[in-house]
């Protein structure tokens, strides 16, 4: 088992990252202040689970008083009318503001329980349990929680820590394939952003995370965190350099809104959103072309896109982009690859006109 | 004027209180980093001050881009449905991270669009405009926003912090008798649990206040302001001594639930509650008679209620208290007073039959 700390002073908290250590009650036990919690999954998840996790929280006779609540799965249920769901819940079962919410599931689920837990009774405590790469090693580090609105994604939330996060590589046997594919896009950023090294071994290793060869999960998924970790631990309200997390998902949230979310899975349109700020990096002169060419083929081992959905026009990423978060005070600031592979730059000081033609090239 | 200083850290914030200061535009416009403002305000106040918020957010060219959204007013519209109004608002005129929101109303508008602050986009500025009594000296000071929920107050939301709090003293011209008294029953409570001075002072200038004196108005303003910023500085999240300042609100909050939210007046349970809280302290032995006398007398002065809503039971009191915040894991504590006018305890630790006696000499 690996841990990666994540140091927030009063809100530092571990990552434990290990083959079937979801059964391992007493290490999330020991992050439970109360003696109440609400299990929030979703209905695929909940079969597989909800049991065990139950089991682990009851190990050692802990006579916690556990609740749960499973909500419908998939993005497009990433609202604020779902969400009221869980607060319903936790006022019925009277839930006290020394209650702590588990988060069982995948990104929308971890995200959804973070704002849940940040906003019930003004905070309650909050634990993640991660069943997908991309909640593994995104939405489990940072505290970044929210849900959608119908004008845009993740415009209502919070930042709110976790008391812990515990990945057992082992839930990842049931992961669907594309949904595989898309954690891996965002391990493939941490690799162009700031860790060449992670980049040249996704490289040599990519068919052992495809077959969720545990051992390789546990370092790619390791390596993430550490780098998530770092970047947060910097700047955790997204004053600086922790947009740079957000490399290819300008152009990706445009993709996920133009065609209504749920469509194409996050991880897939950040993966286009990458090829597509590479894309407009090499046409500034800020790259090499190499850099280009190894991140398509390494998003192609993975059978993830590289280009946004067909028909989406121009005007469709002009639209969509202009609600986005990195808007600031009407300019546009994006996450470009600036110099040698792992360096980037978050600035809206570039000629508008390359975008249009990063635009332009990739819409028909 | 007169300018109270809340001491937080890096989300420290003013508190100006004088006569007109709602026209001094400079003195908010300093407090707004971007150059988009939302004003969220209500049907009864939009009429009467929103003309002149924008004179003033406008006075030296400000070239802010100004939008305001106007709720349905009253405590029975503090939800989330009605508060989704302000998300919509900010997300189709575009506002960014970098907006300020403006809170134009009383209470319920400050709570609302606190919370709207804290989580649109996961957190934009937020100024606090109070035209009411109980905003100018409850909601304005501490940080806690939020929305009701049907099975309980103020079960939805955030602690977050405002930039500037602007009373204008000048707007309470226009407050409704019953909300100008239920805003007293605050400023009572800060006597009783702390300032044994403006308890006295109370007493002897009671009228003034009914008569919207501006000069005493703006001392009560300012000592209550003074109080709460004390004891919230001490206790930002509600560990420990600012609990001290819900004096009267689990008695408050149950009669408010049971009737429904905004048959009674907010401050109007609580001087009830306060009276119920002093009356257990009493057959508790731990206050004189004459400080239950004394709190009865000066709550009849503002023609304030002394008594829970009639029909009210034993057992309503009971169900309601039992979700209260101040319910941790299973133990009811109380803020009661002890010792000498001025002092009170947060506790769980009394003979639960005397709150028995105290709920069935209230009921019939």
């Amino acid at each position: 088992m690996k841990t990666v700390e994540v140091p927030l002073d009063d809100r530092s908290y571990p990552i434990n990252i290990g083959s079937g250590i979801l059964d391992d009650g007493s290490m999330i036990q020991r992050h439970i202040p109360g003696n109440k919690v609400l299990i929030v999954t979703n209905e695929t998840i909940a079969p597989l689970y909800l049991e065990r996790c139950y089991a682990a929280l009851r190990q050692g006779d802990s006579r916690l008083q556990i609740e749960h609540v499973v909500l419908p799965d998939g993005e497009q249920y990433k609202s604020l009318d779902v969400l009221q769901k869980v607060w319903d819940k936790a006022l019925e079962a009277r839930l006290d503001r020394n209650a702590t919410f588990v988060a069982l599931g995948g990104g929308v689920i971890g995200d959804m329980t973070g704002f849940a837990a940040a906003a019930y009774q003004r905070g309650v405590h909050f634990i993640q349990v991660p069943t997908t790469v991309m909640a593994m090693v995104d939405s489990s580090v940072g505290g970044k929680t929210g849900v959608n609105h119908p004008l845009g994604k993740n415009m209502i939330g919070a930042f709110y820590q976790p008391r812990v996060v515990q990945i057992d590589v082992e839930t990842l046997s049931t992961l669907p394939k594309r949904e595989l594919a898309s954690g891996l896009s965002e391990i493939v950023k941490y690799g162009l952003i700031r860790d060449p090294q992670l980049f040249a071994w996704l490289e040599q290793n990519m068919d052992k995370l495809l077959a969720r060869d545990a051992a390789a999960m546990t370092y790619a998924i390791e390596r993430s965190c550490v780098n998530k970790s770092e970047v947060v631990s910097a700047d955790e309200r997204e004053g600086g350099v922790r947009a740079t997390l957000n490399l290819g998902h300008t152009f990706g949230h445009a993709m996920e809104s133009s065609q209504g979310y749920g469509v194409w899975l996050h991880g897939e349109a950040v993966a286009a959103g990458m090829v597509m700020a590479a894309d407009m990096s090499l046409r500034l002169g800020w790259i090499e072309e190499d850099i280009l060419h190894r991140t398509i083929a390494l998003l192609e081992m993975a059978e993830l896109p590289t280009k946004p959905p067909q028909g989406m026009t121009v005007a469709d990423f002009k639209g969509f982009m202009a609600v986005d978060k990195k808007v600031l005070d009407g300019k546009l600031r994006l996450i470009l690859l600036k110099g040698p592979l792992g360096n980037c730059d978050v600035t809206g000081d570039f000629d508008p006109a390359v975008l249009e033609q990063t635009l332009e090239a990739f819409c028909h």
